[in-house]
């Protein structure tokens, strides 16, 4: 290994607007070697995530960004190539922080072995990652749903969305989803089973929403922000619970965030918004690990995982995060298992 | 009684904006007859409320709309004159939704019988009446202030925002209040206890926000909206807690009302926002006017009025409220107890 190439991509600039490809730096550098208590990962997988948008920003947030000339954050999934750590051998498939590049040496504390009998790599990026644990904790401990509510989720086709309308339908909720384009819609209703889907960009949201929730809508579950959780906003049922996961329809405004209109619907329906950041639950990872994987094994929750290939085309496959184009978690594959 | 004249003031017009003189029609009518199991009740005070603003708008809400050509809906502090109930004798007092009249015959279920012992009739409409049932149940119910918190509220010389702040002393928190002038600011902090207040007419509410709590705000009790909603929003503790109770600065737009684009300040803090009706708490009224009264007793709740006189003023009196003009609870005397 040692010698080999390790090709990087840094953060260049702080993105005003979209991401263009010179707010990136191209670098390569030797593969490090592991120093004590260091494993080195060759990466096979990194997710791409909606949150990474705000990472690039400077100013507080709920983790620090990440600093300009650093290589850029990302998780991912690789093979152990070289361990001066007890509890890592080479072979071993393990989950991290590695950022967006080819090889990573990490303390082996912040590192996780996954059994990839369980469910093939990818998956560990999704449903058993974090988009599935932010849609666990997020709908299960926030959103608290009880069987008979109604539950609305935006980004339904998305990482997080199919996953939080699917642990609805475990639960004994009617789901409802919005997502944009027929396909997607067709999708979280037809494979993933959810009872309605709204297509944001070919219907009218409101009529659709008081169509499939004539009673109102019990949790939503917020993904995207913007006109359509003002929209929600306005159909909440009494007591109503709102999420606030995302806003991926304002990360890359180059004006101010647009505030929800309807906000006073909370007051009129003694309604509550609350947000929430998965690393908190930390500590739950293992039992919502465990309860998703049942769930996989019952046939009850499914995921679908859009794969793009090369580390050099990451500037452009973030991108389809912000236009809709994935369907499905969005995967950088790196190299071949 | 009978055979005499019943001043009324009706809606005439839905306003738009602020509501004007032709939003109100100026009747009269007989004094009407009680029937069987109702009370005849002179008016003495009237209560002027924010919330009355609202009511006045057509549409869903908590509460349905004034209709157009009824008597304008407002609760009140009277003296039973005739009685068809069992439960009320002449010389009574009551509080209940007399209206924007001197007299009412309303079916004694409607009406509650007061202890003029315990406080001055306004009272009743203040720390004992409806603002100060908000006060009580908003903040500790939803606002769930601990010891050491730091609580902050909006319109803090109002009837709603002064007992907020002082029931957040009484409960061991630091209290912050917002407030418009000089006086109002001296009022609170000398009168009332408050540890500090920001004049949002004179001071850089961002800047006296964060010297006044350096580790954040734990509890926001919102009376305003707007822009001062956004700016507390933005100094949040981890896991806080936003109560929504008006949004006095939007009530009048003949714009969309201002969204709060900080609104994801709830997602880095884990924060929460959530709506409260104070009619909710309806059956919980005798324990809170219990508590309120002996903190009273104790000298550690007090109260203001500001009484304006006659009920023909009552148009611009209400107007008062939303120039920010009146300094503690709004009441409008009708007549000599």
């Amino acid at each position: 290994m040692s010698g080999d190439v390790n090709h990087q991509i840094k953060l260049a600039a702080r993105p005003v607007g979209l991401p263009k490809r010179t707010d990136w730096q191209f670098t390569e550098t030797r593969v490090p070697e592991p120093r004590e208590g260091e494993v080195l990962t060759r990466v096979l997988y990194l997710s791409l995530d909606p949150a990474m948008r705000g990472w690039m920003n400077e100013g507080k947030s709920y983790i620090a960004p990440v600093g300009i000339g650093d290589v850029m954050r990302a998780g991912g999934i690789g093979e152990v190539v070289a361990s001066n750590h007890p509890g890592f051998a080479v072979g071993d498939c393990v989950s991290g922080g590695f950022g967006i590049q080819e090889y990573a040496a990490l303390d082996g504390a912040q590192l996780t072995k996954i059994n990839p009998k369980v469910a093939p790599l990818p998956t560990f990026l999704n449903t058993l990652g974090m988009p599935g644990m932010t849609a666990y904790f997020g709908l299960l401990d926030v959103g608290l749903p009880a069987a008979g509510d109604t539950v609305v989720v935006s980004g339904a086709a998305g990482a997080v969305g199919a996953t939080v309308g699917q642990i609805a339908k475990i639960k004994g909720c009617r789901a409802i989803g919005i997502a944009g384009g027929a396909a997607k819609c067709r999708y979280i209703v037809d494979d993933l089973g959810f009872d309605a889907a709204i297509d944001y960009k070919a219907e009218d949201v409101r009529k659709s929403l008081r169509a499939h929730c004539p009673n109102g809508v019990n949790v939503y579950f917020d993904n995207v922000g913007g006109d359509i959780l003002d929209t929600v906003l306005a159909q909440l049922a009494r007591h109503a619970r709102v999420v606030v996961c995302g806003a991926i329809s304002q990360y890359n405004n180059t004006t101010p965030i647009k505030g929800p209109s309807n906000y006073l619907s909370l007051l009129v329906n003694r309604a509550r918004m609350e947000g929430m950041v998965v690393f908190d639950y930390a500590s739950r990872y293992p039992q919502a690990i465990r309860d998703m994987a049942d769930w996989i094994g019952e046939g009850k929750l499914k995921s679908r995982e859009d794969i793009v290939e090369g580390l050099q085309i990451f500037p452009e496959a973030l991108l389809k995060l912000f236009s809709g184009e994935n369907f499905g978690k969005l995967v950088l594959k790196i190299a071949d298992a």
